[in-house]
């Protein structure tokens, strides 16, 4: 292991599992797979003392995380004020059917990401960022389509966030049911898994009947787990 | 529309749409069936003057949410302290590939709730608020597998939410491109949907051969869409 990607998630209070800590992943890698693997993220901000969660798209750039919107969004205005933010982006794997209720669970990827997001005013960074979330959500359309004009940058705020205070939590594999419940139960136990594929891409009703599909755009059904 | 469905959604300042207003719903409905449809939500809370959005199971029972967790995880506590909450379900359902980066987006239905999460004391209501959760998570569970022992009863935290203000958004269909550049462009526009599935039901590998899938296991695998 070499380079950043070896430097080992933070071990602040917030980013130490109390529950469950076999689940914690601390390598700077599992962050960046769970955060790649993500269509959005969910932001919270506190906006008048009470927690705000929605979702937004986001970029990222080596342990930069880059999130934009409307300059008039409550939760990106909250969190370009400098007020402390949280950044989770989760993957549901599986419900995890145990012999007791109580063992129930849920397989999944979470990673969480505490801190304080900047405003990127620089003009560079800005551009970099927002290829960075175009690259991340619809990767090859940044060459495709019309880049953004300047009044359209102007309208976009973007956020950058360091990666610093991170966790990931995984829980993989089949029900953890009590030795006894697991020689004496005779209901069924294992994990029916929740799969996510892209679908077949449904072309823009007024788009003119010679432009075909990109292989940029059907590599992500082609490529379909 | 007649009974409580019919009730609209709150119109208070924070679950009015400022921006895309038209993608707002107001009927409880559609509260509803984003709930339904989820299999976690994000529970942001404030801890030390900071969000902390963690993802986490619920059930429902007509207007009002149910949460759980164990007695010692830092959010629910911070929830179950009376302080206010904000629970999120989100469901991505497409990439939306524009003719411009900036008209760039995603579908999706999201499900936001804001209040204050009330601790379950009652034996009858917790009971029932625990089955909620496992006949939304595992339907069929409550049933199949062993019920819940005093111990573990006494160990896990239930919280209500009365879902009384809350809003839902929904963006469905194409691209919506400036005139300008639907006559001009010459690039690709469409959607790219994102389909989730439940997969083929997988055995632990502890359980005798002679169990076999109980119908509301295989009824998932068999009824996806």
């Amino acid at each position: 292991m070499t380079g950043i990607d070896s430097t080992p998630l933070s071990s602040t209070t917030r980013t130490t599992l109390g529950r469950y800590p076999d689940r914690a992943r601390t390598d700077r890698r599992d962050l960046h797979a769970v955060l790649d693997a993500g269509v959005v993220c969910h932001l919270g901000t506190v906006v008048d003392g009470a927690p705000l969660v929605l979702p937004t798209s986001f970029g990222r750039i080596g342990d930069t995380l880059y999130l934009h919107g409307s300059s008039g969004a409550t939760s990106l205005r909250a969190a370009a004020e400098g007020a402390p933010v949280c950044v989770t982006v989760t993957h549901v794997d599986g419900i995890v059917y145990a012999r007791s209720v109580f063992s129930h669970s849920v397989n999944y990827r979470c990673a969480v990401i505490h801190g304080v997001a900047l405003r990127v005013e620089d003009e560079g960074q800005k551009l970099a960022g927002l290829r960075a979330l175009a690259d991340h959500m619809a990767p090859g359309s940044w060459e495709h389509a019309r880049g953004p004009t300047t009044k359209e940058l102007a309208a976009t705020v973007l956020l950058s966030l360091d990666m610093v205070e991170a966790s990931v939590k995984v829980r993989t594999g089949p029900p953890g049911d009590d030795e006894e419940d697991i020689a004496s139960a005779r209901c069924w136990a294992g994990v029916v898994p929740i799969v996510t594929n892209w679908g077949a891409p449904q072309r823009c009703p007024r788009l003119p009947d010679d432009i075909l599909v990109p292989d940029h755009v059907a590599h992500r059904y082609s490529a379909r787990s």
